[in-house]
């Protein structure tokens, strides 16, 4: 049985497994998998000897108006490819098994959250760090994979594992781009050919920004507005944020130094997309 | 060593006893033990094979110009009473080691954390639902022992735990009383003799409800009524709550019926006293 839909029956094969001594991986997703997902499970298999994918389309990190009902899912596809990269089961638990009647728990990381998506996004994070809690109760994992393209999720679930003491390493995955540099989301699927031609000025931009910096370029506005004034000249592009800030803890900077993360976020048509690049100035 | 202050160093310790397969009781315990604390330690090592008893005084589930100053310590004393009543190990950290720079992410159950205590204490249960998320993902006990006095509590940590699928059973173990009826608490020392004497309005009156009860009284505003003026006739008492609930929801009932949690606050100076009273009506 690869498909497990119940905490129940997941809860008895991890124990199973880790009687055995086995190093259990967990990659989470909201499903519809592409090259990003297929690369964290390849590198869970890599590190653990046994992986779980979870896919679970998580209502409580959708905010009213969002695309929750119509995020793309495809679970006997997901299935196969997730097989086929070296995942030993499939966790893909319903709503109902996630939230029962009368739900009412939830995990929040404050301030780091208000940031970047969080702005516009409000409650996102909640229902993130919320649902990533529970997958970690239930999986119980020795090492959790997320993709970079969601560099403050990425920050998010950092905080809140050190916060309550979870025993559970997180190993941040780099993004996976198609060919002409667009980062790969299970929302490119929402985009009409001519948004996902305009779509490519992000990735473009970040990479302009990463030549400018490798050129010297230290001042933190002036890349910021490099990267909104070449967007804009994509009259598709409707941007909601573009931001240069400390890598680790999501706070503006002036002068890049250290570790530093460009992350922005653009509308095309009813599209969000982010994109994002990681900078270590030395 | 019985006194651990690092959460790496329990760590260390409860992994080498898992893999040895013992099963793990922790006690969580804001300390200055009493015979009712005694009484969860005596249980958890009962029914496990290795018991921790945590000694912390949580700061984020004290309120403004509550006694988190004032709350009485005394740590060479519980270490002495924990080790005696059958603890294998004492985990006391210090606030920078549960809450270190830059903490922000906090667990909060809503809904049945609005009523009763969480009416006059706001925050306080998401201080308490937040440290024990700690220190269940610290000690990760198979089984943690609650005192039934805090019934509240037992009740938001239940929720808790079914909501963030954490594999620990929770045991709520009966309220321990002195001869006279009051219930056993580390505040009762901020009592004067006095007052000490006044808080005896509490049990009585919380006894003779349970009479009317087996006597066929069913109707919860009665039975209310009847403890609000038997506590009223104490002039040192100062009424916060008295509240008839259902025992698994905590939702104010008007007919007796199920398990019905009787549950009172009254204040006696600056002293703020709880006890509670469970009853299963057949």
């Amino acid at each position: 049985m690869f498909v497990v839909e119940t905490v129940k029956e997941i809860r008895e094969i991890i124990k199973k497994e880790k009687r055995e001594g086995k190093k259990i991986g967990l990659v989470p997703t909201m499903g519809y998998l592409h090259e990003g997902h297929l690369s964290l499970i390849r590198k869970a298999k890599e590190e653990n000897d046994f992986v779980v994918v979870s896919v679970f389309v998580n209502p409580t990190q959708f905010g009213e108006g969002e695309d929750y009902e119509s995020y793309p899912r495809e679970l006997e596809r997901d299935s196969k490819l997730s097989q086929s990269a070296g995942a030993d089961i499939l966790f893909h638990p319903s709503v109902a098994e996630m939230y029962p009647k009368g739900y009412n728990t939830y995990v929040e990381t404050y301030k780091i959250t208000d940031k970047l998506c969080g702005v516009s996004r409000p409650g996102h994070f909640k229902g993130v760090t919320t649902v990533v809690c529970k997958l970690f109760n239930i999986v119980a994992p020795h090492r959790a994979y997320f993709g970079q393209k969601d560099a403050q999720q990425v920050v998010v679930i950092k905080q809140m594992v050190r916060d309550l003491n979870m025993d559970i390493e997180i190993i941040p995955c780099p993004i996976v781009r198609e060919e002409d540099g667009l980062a790969l989301s299970s929302r490119n699927t929402y985009l009409s050919q001519e948004e996902r031609r305009s779509a490519l000025i992000l990735s473009k931009s970040l990479f302009k920004a990463k030549d400018m910096i490798e050129n010297g370029e230290r001042d933190a506005l002036k890349i910021k507005e490099f990267i909104v004034n070449n967007i804009k000249t994509e009259p598709l592009a409707n941007i909601d944020y573009v931001e240069v800030v400390d890598a680790e803890n999501l706070e503006d900077i002036k002068i890049l130094n250290g570790e530093v993360l460009i992350a922005l976020a653009v509308k095309f048509g009813n599209t969000r997309l982010i994109d994002n690049i990681c900078i270590k100035i030395s």
